[in-house]
């Protein structure tokens, strides 16, 4: 066990490149899951339906509910019910219980099962007793949403994502709005509708009115899209009226996910002024199961982009804000073998970074609380063709089609405007390591058809 | 004990207008809590820390959680935990649980407790060892926020705010957006900061831009105003892809309350284009504590005003969907002996009614759960001056003073464009009835100066 409980030993401990684990799939150099990441999850498996907290390690699971009943994994204090009764944080529906426990805890429970799981470690690896009851398959397992979510915001942080979106339906001469570069616009998103990766996706009804028209329609979304988005969970929640500022924001922050925030174009565009997107956006927002933590991804930090000009005082002093964090979409038609990648693109291209997101969103005294998520808006790189691929970098379909005027080939004989029924889209991201890469796992949906109106 | 469970009867036997309650002081007529109300909160006492459900009457509280363990108060089916052992829906932090158990326990519970605490009633009223334990003082008690609120949604729905906004700020031949005849706008808030009535409200800082400034400022806001709404909480929630039609979005309703939606109208200003209101909203809404149920205010629903052109199908079906509720703001100045009255209006007049906001926001399959809490949008009424009284029948003070360009006598030789610090200010609201009302109690909402920025 690392002796160590200082926060930077832990993280140098844990994320350094030549340790390697005895779960054999973890070391192959392309998994997601590398003793480096160890990304937290709630999961059940046909063994047993009860909800719990998980880690994944190469093709496995560590089941922390398993663990904790045979003192190979402690955490430094008890968990109380709300009647002051110990209870257990990792046998649970989400991770709240476990992040609300602080910073200390994650970083301990870290740090202890990167021992436990690091080759030279022969407490589970030599104990097929317990190796049976606390390693569950990947593939047998069932994911869930990692948290419960009372809030979630989503952002609009890329600026060659503003800039596209605001070329195609405002000005491309202003493409930008006044405020873009001074405030990192986000709004309240639906916290509801919120599904874990693998949920199916309903095509939504909605009221849509194209220009020519003289009365809007009710029924399916025409121009339905994908954004590609990251999204973090906060772990340290903030008190009404108070502020987080933006140079301690990466403190409150557990870790991150992939997000996929389904868009419905045509009722976007009718409804969406004065007070912003609802319906659509409202119908589904579909998130990666594993959260990877922010220790984990601390090798991969890198500074945001230059900001000129430079922004309010309440939005500087994070240093290395950024991440590099290779993105891909991927988009497999119905009956296809295969996926295309339509998108590929990097985090570290984002104006406004996560902790200036969080600064300015607690700027107004606006409390946070344990499992707030936060989206970060579109992640559109500088180039509609990636040089060298066949994919754009563009975060979505609005802007690969430029609006559905430059239909996309995705080979198959086929080309896509929007996405269309049967399509399944996933997000993919990792960070390369020197020979290991940390990665987030699949974000996918397939999307069904719309439910069919009643007769009037 | 009233012995029908058809719900039209409880209804009809619970609002009955010549009903009398033991309790004098539910009697005099002008209490909101008469026997007819029986609105449910959640509370604490000197005697008990313990929160849990109270139901109001006259300057009284019932406490639910007393009662149940007499058995003068039984639920039809047994309420359990997550592990299955029963447990009290009453002695709780919030109302769901209880909620969550259905519309026949929501009846259920009222028309046991209209039995009860009628005035023919004995066996509360000549118990006086139990009435020492059941009946606390209003007085004698804080009230808590009475829903644990997943979801915050905030519409937009009287044509006479919307017209004003967008004559302000747009143009006055064409103050309506084209979309807002056809589409209950709304938009998602933030359920963190609600706050239940009495919580101190901290003016924010926030980002401002006049219109000559060269660069924005970060500071305290200087057009700090109201909204005067009302809210509706969610007691039958939906799955997600789902629809709730407006002919049957009433049923899954359970109760109402006043809603004050804060806003920084200079910050609000600036930061709104494209994705809406966002840290304008965010730092408070502050609700009043009593949840008047649905079946409470049956007696006074009325037809909602004639809309043109008729909406789309799916936003139609629902009869006497408004409600005749009378609603008044009261400004209170610092060290001001009392309050002035600074506008008067009446729910009747909102163009879209709630039934229709629920079958809008459902429209695209998005979910909802108990405890949802949906905003009506700023009431305001035809009249920028009300016949016969001094008080305008705007919701907002942006609207009372036209933007502050007309600063409103408040009385004490003091007069207002926005609220100042130290101002307090109260939204009332309540249906009269033949020889009652009933009536919300107050929302109430003290102005605090904003925090000092640290020195840079």
């Amino acid at each position: 066990m690392n002796a160590s409980n200082n926060p930077v030993d832990v993280v140098a401990q844990t994320t350094r490149s030549d340790l390697k684990s005895w779960v054999s799939s973890a070391n192959d150099g392309t998994t997601d899951f590398p003793i480096q990441n160890l990304p937290f999850g709630i999961f059940t498996n046909r063994d047993s339906q009860v909800t719990r907290v998980g880690v994944a390690i190469g093709d496995w699971i560590v089941d922390l509910a398993a663990l904790e009943t045979t003192r190979l994994l402690t955490i430094p204090y008890s968990a109380v019910d709300n009647d002051g009764n110990p209870k257990s944080v990792f046998r649970q529906k989400q991770l709240n219980d476990f992040v609300s426990m602080g910073p200390a805890v994650w970083r301990s429970v870290r740090s202890q099962l990167s021992a436990l799981l690091s080759e030279d470690s022969a407490e589970l690896r030599d104990n097929a007793q317990l190796r049976e009851r606390a390693m569950v398959r990947q593939s047998e397992a069932v994911m869930h949403l990692p948290f419960d979510i009372p809030g979630y915001t989503d952002f609009y942080s890329s600026r060659e994502h503003a800039t596209n979106v605001g070329s195609m339906f405002r000005d491309p001469r202003n493409a930008l709005m006044p405020n873009w570069l001074e405030i990192p616009i986000g709004y309240n998103g639906r916290a509801s509708s919120v599904v874990v990766s693998g949920t199916p996706v309903r095509r939504p009804n909605g009221q849509r009115k194209e220009p020519d028209d003289a009365r809007p329609t009710y029924g399916p979304c025409q121009r339905l899209d994908i954004e590609l988005e990251t999204g973090f969970f906060i772990g340290v929640g903030s008190t009404l009226g108070s502020t987080i500022s933006a140079k301690t924001a990466d403190e409150h922050i557990f870790g991150m996910v992939l997000l996929n925030d389904w868009s419905a174009r045509d009722i976007q565009q009718w409804e969406y002024q004065p007070l912003g997107p609802f319906n659509s956006k409202g119908f589904a927002t579909t998130i990666s199961p594993w959260v990877v933590t922010m220790d984990a991804l601390t090798p991969f930090r890198v500074e945001q982009p230059v900001q000129e000009p430079q922004p309010l005082a309440y939005l500087c002093g994070a240093e290395r804000a950024g991440v590099d964090l290779n993105l891909e979409v991927r988009l497999k038609p119905q009956a296809a073998e295969s996926a295309t990648t339509i998108a590929r693109t990097n985090f570290k291209h984002m104006y406004w970074s996560m902790a200036q997101q969080l600064a300015h969103h607690t700027s107004g005294g606006c409390n946070t609380r344990v499992g707030d998520l936060m989206g970060s808006g579109t992640v559109s790189g500088p180039e509609s063709d990636s040089a060298g691929t066949d994919a754009g970098s563009f975060g979505s379909l609005l802007e690969l089609t430029w609006n559905g005027q430059k239909p996309l080939d995705i080979g198959y004989g086929q080309v896509r405007r929007f996405i269309e029924d049967g399509d399944e889209l996933t997000l993919l991201g990792w960070c390369q390591g020197d020979g290991y890469r940390v990665g987030f796992g699949a974000c996918v949906g397939k999307i069904l058809p719309a439910l069919e109106l009643a007769a009037e």
